[in-house]
């Protein structure tokens, strides 16, 4: 048990690393050698859990949206995929390591040949609020003529194209206000209006609720073990 | 004269052959011979218009505006600034070099060291978007509670981030849609009603304004020289 904890540790640590040099230099100019020096992994370590630096880049893709701590359930469902979102954009500015690697992969073009599949983060992000957005549908929370599966595109592009112009604009300095910006747009033709008023879509909107979640993350460890 | 224009032909030749070149394998990949190959052009030919793959590249990102044909004027300025966009897709989707290779250069992160300001394109289109919202503003389309400059950020990020999302899922097979999509959204939280019911987003309307804006380019050729 111990011996399989600390596996998944220095995979942890190995795939943190491998996302910090992604973020910093992108997938062609990454090195298996810098990856070793930050992880403080011997090759054999790195060589046990990944066969390639392919096979790393795809796990930090695939590991995206696990990278985000789950958004605390709200009476309104829109509310919580807002948080999502805010959570994401909230990581991301403050330099979480797998969050910039995975998403500097996923935008990067690459090369056709490098085999990385950048759809799969893309799609479960498009999956998750495809969903949430019809949780909220059948909440009596969206109008009746939104296409959820559309809607769900919408909110993904948003995001996508805010990080893009604020990390070139200013290095995400503005990331914040431009997703909220969006998000706001967004809200104003999905939502319906007495639950438009109610959603909480300000700036600190995605601190708080990442301090809300990872208090959230602490209490099942703090309590017995039950099961 | 004669040679003159001669020059500024060969210029571009290079040009388009640099950005094809560039949105096929990105910056860093690639290489000088191959955009002289593309170009059929001689190395002293090249190095006589541009000092180095940076300065070649620095070009493509600062030409992206004006790869784009103008929009024609419209009695609603809104649908000027909705068909500036429709023709961008248009054109990526349709495979224009200088658009794709412009628009690559500027997604991909690369390094900081490789000395690109990507920048240049995404502040024209905020500033273009911005003089048109104004413009519009102005015209009575456009909801009092617009901040004009944000609402600007707020179409250059959803255009960006529809084109990297449909890059990635499908290579931009679903490209209108998503930006179409997009703008509709924010058109419904920006626009006065009576202009929003009278705008055209369908899916068409790019190729047709293209069109149009090819037939407008021609005719002034077509007209005796005058001064």
């Amino acid at each position: 048990m111990a011996l399989q904890e600390r596996a998944i540790r220095t995979r942890r640590n190995i795939l943190v690393a491998a996302a910090d040099v992604f973020a910093d230099v992108g997938y062609e100019a990454a090195t298996i050698s810098e990856i070793l020096q930050r992880a403080n992994v011997t090759k054999g370590a790195l060589y046990f859990h990944f066969s390639s630096k392919e096979q790393l880049a795809q796990a930090v893709l695939t590991d995206q949206l696990k990278s985000v701590p789950e958004s605390p359930p709200r009476e309104l469902v829109l509310q919580e995929g807002l948080d999502a979102g805010f959570l994401l954009a909230h990581l991301l500015g403050s330099g979480d390591p797998m969050v910039r690697g995975s998403i500097r992969l996923t935008v990067d073009q690459g090369s056709p040949h490098d085999g990385l599949d950048r759809r799969v983060p893309m799609a479960s992000w498009v999956d998750y609020n495809a969903t949430l957005l019809e949780r909220a549908k059948a909440n009596g929370e969206v109008l009746p003529q939104v296409d959820v599966e559309a809607a769900a595109k919408a909110f993904v592009a948003a995001f996508t194209g805010a990080q893009v112009l604020s990390k070139i604009m200013n290095d995400h300095a503005d990331l914040m206000e431009r997703v909220v910006d969006l998000y706001r747009h967004l809200m104003t033709s999905i939502a319906v209006p007495a639950v438009l008023v109610r959603l909480d879509m300000s700036l600190d909107r995605g601190r708080r609720v990442y301090e809300e979640a990872m208090e959230l993350r602490r209490e099942p460890q703090e309590a017995p073990a039950a099961g």
